[in-house]
């Protein structure tokens, strides 16, 4: 398979083109490395596209959101995650429907807060329960065959570093793991469906 | 209890303020009747807010999104939904926090297509699910013991002629029925939580 890989360059995405590397040819692509795409921009994303070509899968691990207390969030503070990891990954969908072969397939990344919230995540939170519900209300209008699904992984154990202040008493998993989930969706045939990584 | 009811004027609006305006003040607020209020538009909740004082529940019952195919879908029309539904309701907890006296609650709206996804109802489930996340996130970090829930209703008995065709096969429910979910949001003791009405 021919896949794109968004996000290329972070702890996921370098883990993902190690696991699926070894199978497919993986499209490098993101703001720092690789294929140069904005994902919150769908004319960045529709240019991408269309120097591409046709692709068996497109894969995204990218995707910012604002980290801060709920006595500090503003519209604007939220308007950061929802402009570029939810409707960024979105833009990859609408975008990409044409460039998709027939019964290929998309794979976004939400996480764990959806279900299972932290202090001053609230904007994560909101927009990974808003990729989870989009990506099961596309998967029954995507035409050819074509499947979605999102990966939602806890805290990565290459994260706790920075990270692990925000995550106490949270089990976090190796990237290695995380990437097996990207594997099925893009290998196997479900859709619709949110392959949690715990 | 004095309850700022948001969309007061709608069919759900009107069943609530029946069921919780026997035993509490109701002030009845949105766009058509009542306190004016636009939530798209933190400014004039702040302005509605300051006007009306304390407050022990700000129930919303509000909130467009665009339904369409997921084909004819645009980052422009999602934006519809983010702006209103979702940031709506969310601007009414980032402003309401202060509005509230000890103990109140906020509740807000989702609906059955966060996990049981219809055509063209994509934006419907991304809004719905992101309301559910943000919710669950809020209630762990809301101080003086403010509280946070979401009804989540199927389709409404009285919306069947409209929207029946959309809605084929799902059972639907009474506003009546609905409206006590409210009450329980606001009159019982528990946050962060989803209450479905199916």
């Amino acid at each position: 398979m021919k896949i794109l890989l968004i996000g290329a360059a972070g702890t996921i995405g370098k883990a993902v083109a190690a696991e699926l590397g070894q199978r497919h040819d993986i499209v490098a692509a993101g703001r720092k490395a690789g294929e140069s795409v904005d994902i919150a921009d769908i004319a960045s994303v529709r240019a991408a596209l269309a120097r591409l070509g046709k692709l068996d899968a497109i894969v995204c691990a990218a995707g910012h959101v604002h980290f801060g207390p709920l006595a500090q969030m503003t519209p604007e503070l939220y308007g950061i995650g929802l402009k570029d990891k939810l409707m960024g990954q979105v833009n990859l969908v609408l975008a990409g429907q044409e460039a998709l072969a027939d019964g290929g397939s998309f794979t976004l990344t939400s996480g764990v807060l959806t279900d299972d919230p932290i202090r001053a995540g609230s904007s994560a939170s909101m927009v990974n329960g808003a990729l989870e519900a989009f990506a099961r209300a596309a998967a029954i209008e995507l035409p050819r065959g074509l499947r979605i699904n999102v990966i939602s992984p806890t805290v990565l154990t290459e994260s706790m570093a920075a990270y692990g202040a925000f995550f106490r008493g949270h089990k976090p998993v190796a990237a290695s793991d995380v990437a097996l989930a990207y594997a099925k969706s893009v290998e196997g045939a479900q859709t619709g469906q949110v392959f949690k990584v715990l």
